[in-house]
């Protein structure tokens, strides 16, 4: 496996497997790999001749108070289970090398990224959109894959590719949950025994919503009530809850299959996210 | 030649050289190809294998007051100067396949963009980064080749290219003039006899500027003076005139070689620009 720290060696790498005639997939992360990760590997492996994974904690992501410096660093461990799982090679560049002390160029995208995490989080989604252009270019993938953990993550950066023509093909693959129902996070470490039996409250919520498609309900705002006194009982915080438009993440008021819902709360400090589609 | 009109067959087409170990050559343009673009493709041609030009009016880039409806428009002849001139293939697209109706995502610079001709058209930068940065995603070129007649755009694009990684190389071009020193513009088409007359006033003024450097002058913000005064007797309408680092764009107050002078003016209705490098 080959650990490349710069753009350059890169972009040389993933060109000279393309000369050599074979696909590649890349997972962008930033690192403290679960299980979550893997699977994404695994996907990539599935469509792909060789996989990259970039391992990078992207500062221009985090807002002014959030948990950038604290945000979990595990290499080693990453390196390991990439070479496990028979990735090619893996990114891991510094963040002096990834933006230039003027930097002056990004990507926005102000059509999906109001709301939802996009309101809690301003300029979020922008930093998202462009590391993950920048990560595009630099490895030169032929198909990405994202988790649909980040539902609106990976819907803004499918737009992103429509909008920009990246020359590459986004995989979002399935939320992989631990046996009690709890969607992985590298942030579920910070979690305290009492916290974490209160995130279960965010599968539940969703498993409400679609207990309410099967049985016919129609009353959108009626089931998002009921989702977010489910999480407010499980003595989370609740920051959204809410059943979209699986593309344009608008709010529906009448409840459909196909819809998607989306909940996020604190437990204590950590901020949890989760979704399904209905 | 290739005339080709929808961006994945383009990337098709692109990526196909790639295969066969080709490089291409990138020369973006509105089209109304005059003796300026053709030096670009000139120039594209001796760095690259093949060269495709783009011919695209990109309404993002003009302004609800500009020329978008009236910019010259002359396909068959540019297909015609291509073809003669040995391009091996032209994208040429429709705005609608271009942009979504809902497109959402785009490319923005906040470091060089702020003043000269951004300060007088105000999202234009924006609008340019934009759509060179899908037509990279589109046309995938090895090199691409901007005028230098377009000096802040070169500039902007060429950090766009460093801080979102593309994988290509940008140049730059000289300026093509007529004889009496009027640089080539599609919107010299505009201009009536008269005018034409006082368009000669730009190059003259920064005539003034070299000269100042040759005899030693340092007052920067004087020799500004002058080339104002110089334009505004040649009948123009002055929108900037400008002496600045060649790289950040920001203003100088002590004149020195190395550095470039820029002069944006009005000749009747129709605007002007023109540079040089002292």
């Amino acid at each position: 496996m080959e650990v490349i720290i710069t753009p350059e060696e890169m972009q040389g790498w993933s060109r000279q497997q393309h000369r050599t005639g074979l696909t590649v997939g890349l997972v962008p992360t930033m690192g403290c790999l679960h299980e979550g990760h893997l699977s994404l590997i695994d996907t990539a492996a599935t469509r792909c001749d060789v996989v990259v994974v970039s391992l990078f904690v992207n500062p221009t992501q985090f807002g002014p108070n959030e948990d950038f410096a604290k945000y979990p660093r595990t290499v080693e461990e990453d390196l390991a289970r990439c070479r496990e799982r028979g990735v090619a090679a893996v990114f891991l560049p510094q963040a002096a090398v990834m933006y230039a002390g003027d930097a002056s160029v990004s990507v926005v995208e102000e059509g999906l990224s109001g709301r939802w995490c996009g309101a809690s989080r301003p300029g979020h989604f922008n930093g998202v959109c462009t590391v993950v252009a920048k990560l595009f270019n630099i490895a030169l993938p032929d198909v990405a894959v994202f988790g649909q953990k980040d539902y609106q993550q990976a819907a803004i950066i499918k737009r992103m590719v429509r909008d920009l023509n990246f020359p590459l093909e986004v995989v979002v693959a399935p939320i992989i949950r631990d046996d009690d129902g709890l969607a992985k996070s590298s942030r579920n470490g910070y979690l305290s025994v009492a916290e974490r039996e209160m995130g279960l409250g965010l599968s539940r919520a969703l498993g409400l919503a679609r207990a309410a498609v099967a049985t016919g309900e129609s009353d959108a705002g009626e089931v998002v009530r009921r989702m977010r006194q489910h999480l407010t009982e499980a003595g989370l915080r609740v920051d959204y809850v809410g059943i979209a438009d699986v593309e344009t993440l608008e709010p529906v008021s009448v409840l459909a299959a196909g819809q998607v819902a989306l909940v996020a709360a604190y437990a204590g400090k950590t901020r949890l996210i989760d979704n399904t589609i209905l």
